[in-house]
């Protein structure tokens, strides 16, 4: 039950495999940005003594994942380095509203569907690709994205109630759906 | 082997005693800084390859440090909120130079500096406190920073070369000293 309101196109794992390098760089670099999301609401957010430790917890994992892609891209030979990232992010974090409670609501759903789409995409990718070894990686990060898409879901419920967080999901997925569609000349992970 | 240039004077013990449940929540948020330092320099510097592993671990642990300091406020009903800081880590901060690769070293030495304190410090509690539980915790928790000082400096080391790390260590260390020792009228973990 991961809230997407779209499937990824069926030519998205075709472009991977024909830029698997550049992918799993932009994965690394999505990792270490799920984890410092994360930071960002431990320091945003001090009164909300609930979202402290699964979101510390949440954090921990991502940043293990960060380790986990920098040994893939070691081993492929892969230069650690900046690249441009897809519009994804930027785009989704620009429906945050401004007010509270509906800026964290905001956060904690956004930050639940791009681990939902990222849950969605490591299928495609722990069954479609043509490494052994990295379809097991992708199938063992599926697992987490799925976990890290309910918390964040559950915590949005703890904040406002289910009924909100219900509603505010179903806004942004669509929004996500849209917005995952939209065509970008460089292959990403979070790109149409 | 902390490289610390002073001594934490005996008056600090009895006055985190008097004052334990601040100090703990005072650490809670140290912990939390020290992982949020740790993340800033992975940010800042992706082309520094060789920080990457190194400062991801070490963040996974400050985090991990930060839910077990969670679990002892909450086992002793102390709300988690905001207090006021020590002026400490800013006073630190304030030393860092503006190019690099001047900036980046007095960053990891600061870090350095400042695992090292805690480490001393936890040193003291390990012993000192009359919470056995507490003992214990900071017995396993002195291990941790004495590790991450050691990390911070040889990633300083990587980077300038020993004799420029050594230096500035021992000019830093001198700074950290005579900051740690200015009156403060609240306990804190790193105050005087």
């Amino acid at each position: 039950m991961l809230h997407l309101a779209s499937k990824t196109a069926p030519d998205w794992l075709p472009r991977v495999s024909a830029h698997l390098d550049e992918v799993l760089l932009d994965h690394a670099h999505c990792e270490k940005k799920a984890a410092g999301a994360g930071m960002k609401l431990l320091f945003a957010y001090p009164y909300h003594r609930f979202l402290q430790e699964p979101i510390a917890e949440l954090a921990r994992e991502e940043l293990d994942h960060f380790q986990q892609i920098l040994a893939v891209l070691d081993g492929r030979g892969v230069v650690y380095e900046t690249i441009r990232p897809s519009p994804y992010g930027m785009a989704l974090h620009g429906l945050v509203r401004r007010e509270e409670p509906e800026r964290l609501l905001d956060f904690l759903t956004i930050s639940a569907l791009i681990e939902a789409r990222s849950c969605e995409r490591f299928q495609i990718l722990a069954t479609g690709l043509a490494d052994a070894a990295l379809r097991d990686l992708y199938g063992s990060l599926l697992e987490s994205e799925a976990r890290h898409h309910g918390v964040y879901f559950e915590l949005a419920i703890e904040l406002v109630g289910r009924e909100v967080a219900d509603v505010r999901m179903r806004e942004l997925a669509e929004q996500e759906a849209a917005i995952i569609a939209k065509p970008c000349d460089w292959v990403r992970l979070h790109a149409g």
